[in-house]
């Protein structure tokens, strides 16, 4: 691959930057570096979906299919087709919010433990008897006389007082109360307990995932999931820290979007379940600390600096109007607990689902995304940490990372010198995705052509050595200290070979060394042998796709002898919804953040040492 | 006078109608049947403020001061001016709510007692620790720290979380925070605990008076009143249930009205006491069933037809916001109780004031509107009716019944047999309010003119029976089964004599024997004995102006050999203001509701024989 043919193009709002053969479609750049644009016709041009805004020259001319889909209005502005644009010079694009949102697979699915149904929000039908002269009982007092007191002392929402004197005399006394922990939210005549619903919301800095439940059942009705929006504003915490302190107005924005798009997701949900959205009576949310103090518009400014601390850890219930969610004007909002400025919701939603404060052994359970977070422990105690893993596990940094998306590959076998693909997809390749990476890495590890220190051996070494001849053919020179050739050029859509770099490998032993030494840090810390732990729970996209094996050989974890490594899925989401069908949960939840211990990484004296020791394989 | 000559107007939306001799001035009309029309220049024709409307023919032709102050466009539209524009015919009058708030004495003042001071709200002043690196407490688990626990579980409003952040970092972590009962409101930045403001208000059928509250002395710092601008659907409580009742748009009309009402009260104490509405942050509002329902927007169809139940009768703590009031976003409202659909929060109020409910002996309080409202008791027991005494108290429904504003004769007494007049304001007189007939029936009662059973006796039987002759003088035929000249025409601004009429006695007697029944009953269903009486309180505007002696002639309640008569003011504004200054006058309150017992006067198969005992004199 001749470098000087290579052009850098930036992709706006999300910054992220990918150095691309002269001549590329933007599609290809953006898939690449995980970018995703909506491409109904799938590239073909004839759908005009996948506009997107050159912020600079540097792109190739206008081609017929984008004369025929933009309108001389946009041409001016500079818009184009992502599918028909090439990329001559070094460019800046904007995708839009609209056409970022598919071609990537969100991980819904997590592991649902089954709960005792008890639902945050409850139906009562109840028959009130009828005021008479001799006893001119109140409308609320004779409810509240023929209804099993709940949590805490009866209160009312004026909505449902207003509601009452009609739904009481409307079936002759036959109504059933809506109700929470003790408040009356709404009052319907006759017997509708059939009809109780509730939405579950996990909101990831990259993704927003939602579940609409049966509350009588426990069974999902439907879910939908969408970019996180706030992406326009950056694509990671810190930069949206940035956005946030800078103004009243940049909190706001990352705050009125995130609302929206959550609101889309109730709309979406219900809509697929084919019921309204004043029906929803009850919601939770699970977020990282920072996401969930933008949804509820907290400063999150105090996050992005030492001693990085949350504005509220505690557990929140709110009416969910009060923050802008659109369903029943008197639904509860049930907002999860932070363990931490970097432990979120996210994590508790995790303990929840992976059931660790009820384990009588020592689990470890672990979220990677950008930071990766992890609680160790079982019911005596349990520690948690978060390191900054950095985006490389998310295919980001990478010379041909992209997010796990169509043309993704996302796992690598070597056999016999082979190396066997499998992509996302069925079209051509378009660069590898985290869960690839550690595999590549894994099986060149094991055949020692990548070395203890992460080292890439040169083809001449290789070679020497006796390695294997057709692995050492794909060994090049490379400006990123040397790669390994994955797939050839005819193989991909990027216009050249799939490359895994030096560089790369070192992006991936940083990530892996930061969760690694935060593991070996909290079983210093409570002192645990690798034969205490009897699983090891991987939430998250990344958590769900890595192969156990790979991970292992890269040292991604230390190898625990009686541990079952268990893909957990979506475990915060998981959480989210098992708080909102069982009020044991949710208060197991708002014991969480005060029973487990944060380790603050950065006060431990050993862990540069650890952290080194981490990165080797 | 001759009858031929009287005319019958009627003014809407108060629905009052008055027969006047023709040729009568609107104004004059208007004071006779307590209707107020402002006239800033004391009815010379010069201000032009005092507009109504013509809604039929039969009003005298437009002078030049009415060609000089109304539009055409106004004139077309049957505009006129009340203190120019004379009545010819029979007409129909609408009087609008800007020019209908003049020249009414509304009674503010009650009875005060001392309260020991602990707020609704409160604000405590803390010094918040910084967060460090080995202490990463959250912001809101730092100040629970150090903000001592109030009542209940510690919950937050989101816009206290919002300003959490910033006010933290301010003052170097020195705050005040903003709580009740356990609920943080608002933070502030720095001490700012010599700031802090409450508003009571008493929302009368016929007036409404806000009370701007020091919550940290209990000092009033502002009061304000207006007439309650839902007379413009409805004079009584029964016409505003009918509009209530009629759509959605009746009820929301009402209790639109009243909030705006509050809202601009609130104004207008602030503005006197210069501080900013903002920082109200605690409210509590007292009013009669009706009143409170329709100010919360509930539905009072049910007060109207038996068996006459409210919706609610406990009390209620709301955001102010959730119902409309303007003050700080996360203002506490608190809404004292009602006891039964005609013994609401303002007897409530009644009660706190009068400390019924303390006292080792029996007391008795008696609130008079055109609804009274009786409680009899004391620690041990206590019981309350309501009955129907109609408006005769408050002026209307009398020949020449007026409220208690300018030109009201509001005392009389008869010395020697000259009627002796004191009247309010220094105009001519207008026309007579309650306390004005009670104490001329009294005098006329002990003079005999006016027999035990009501009947006033004829000139001739007076002079035969060596009556007084300047009295018997006074005795005149009338339409209305003879009347008494209490006042000549020229000293009169109402065309002719002031009288008072036989139907008038008749109209007070029904009234007085409402009252009287249902005092009687109470004592019967007690078994308490006059003698067992110690305390009347007096509670209201009527019962503020009364002379005791009067009510005790006419026969509006028993004598009680021992008892002290207590005019109490607006003791339901009076316990407004205690529930928000003290946590236990407001818990107090909250108890009352259920211990008083309701006793239904329409059950009793004794009421009617007591009612006709109870009209005698």
């Amino acid at each position: 691959m001749n470098t000087d043919n290579e052009v850098r193009v930036v992709f706006r709002p999300a910054g992220r930057s990918a150095r691309v053969p002269a001549g590329t479609l933007v599609t290809e750049a953006a898939a690449q570096v995980g970018v995703a644009i909506e491409q109904v016709c799938g590239g073909k041009g004839t759908c005009g979906k996948c506009k997107v805004k050159a912020l600079s020259n540097g792109l190739g001319p206008l081609t017929d299919s984008e004369r025929k889909h933009l309108s001389e209005q946009e041409i001016a502005d500079g818009f184009r087709l992502a599918c028909q644009a090439t990329i001559l010079q070094d460019a800046s694009i904007e995708v839009g919010w609209a056409s970022a949102t598919a071609g990537v697979s969100i991980l819904v699915e997590g592991l649902l433990e089954p709960v005792a149904l008890d639902p945050l929000v409850k139906k009562t039908a109840v028959q009130v008897p009828r005021a008479t002269l001799e006893d001119q009982v109140a409308d609320y007092e004779a409810l509240r006389r023929v209804l099993p007191t709940d949590h805490g002392a009866p209160r009312a929402m004026v909505n449902a007082l207003r509601e009452l004197p009609g739904a009481l005399r409307a079936a002759d006394g036959l109504l059933t109360a809506v109700h929470s922990a003790g408040l009356l939210l709404s009052v319907e005549p006759g017997d509708t307990r059939n009809q109780l619903y509730g939405f579950a919301c996990d909101i990831g800095t990259t993704t927003v995932v939602g579940y609409l439940l049966d509350l009588n059942t426990g069974q999902r009705l439907a879910v939908a999931s969408t970019l996180n929006p706030q992406t326009r504003f950056g694509d990671d915490v810190v930069s949206r820290i940035d956005v946030a302190q800078r103004d009243a107005a940049g909190l706001e924005a990352l705050r009125s979007v995130i609302v929206e798009a959550i609101n889309d997701l109730i709309g979406q949900t219900a809509k697929k379940a084919r019921i309204k959205r004043e029906q929803v009576y009850a919601l939770s949310i699970v977020g990282n600390t920072c996401m969930h103090h933008l949804f509820l518009g907290l400063s999150p400014a105090a996050l992005g600096r030492s001693p990085y601390v949350p504005v509220i850890a505690s557990p929140l219930q709110l009416n969910a109007n009060e923050v802008g969610l659109q369903a029943h004007p008197a639904a509860q909002l049930f907002v999860l607990p932070n363990i931490a400025g970097f432990v979120g919701a996210d994590t508790v939603g995790v303990l929840l689902a992976t059931r660790l404060m009820q384990s009588d052994e020592v689990r470890l359970a672990i979220d990677i995304g950008t930071n990766g977070e992890m609680v160790l422990g079982s019911r005596s105690r349990m520690l948690a940490c978060s390191t900054a893993a950095g985006p490389a596990f998310e295919g980001a940094q990478l010379a041909y990372g992209m997010r796990a998306a169509d043309g993704a590959v996302d796992h690598v076998d070597v056999v016999d010198g082979d190396v066997i693909l499998h992509s996302i997809g069925r079209g051509k390749l378009r660069g590898i995705c985290g869960s690839g990476v550690v595999d590549a890495i894994a099986a060149l590890r094991r055949l020692e052509i990548i070395d203890p220190t992460g080292r890439l051996l040169p083809r001449e070494e290789v070679e020497s050595c006796g390695g294997n001849k057709k692995l050492a053919e794909r060994l090049i020179p490379h400006a990123q200290g040397g790669a390994v050739v994955l797939a050839p050029a005819e193989r991909t859509a990027i216009g050249g070979p799939l490359l895994l770099t030096q560089r790369d490998i070192r992006q991936i032993q940083l990530a892996k060394g930061a969760i690694r030494a935060g593991i070996e840090i909290l079983m210093k810390e409570l002192a645990v042998e690798p034969e205490q732990v009897v699983e090891v729970c991987l939430a998250g996209a990344f958590g769900n796709y890595i192969r156990p094996a790979s991970a292992l050989t890269i040292g991604l974890m230390p190898r625990f002898p009686r541990a079952a490594i268990t893909p957990v899925g979506n475990a915060a989401g998981s959480g989210a919804q098992m708080a909102l069908l069982s009020r044991q949960a949710w208060q197991e939840a708002a014991r969480l953040w005060t029973e487990v211990e944060y380790i603050e990484l950065s006060l431990r004296q050993d862990f540069q040492q650890v952290f080194m020791d981490a990165i080797m394989m």
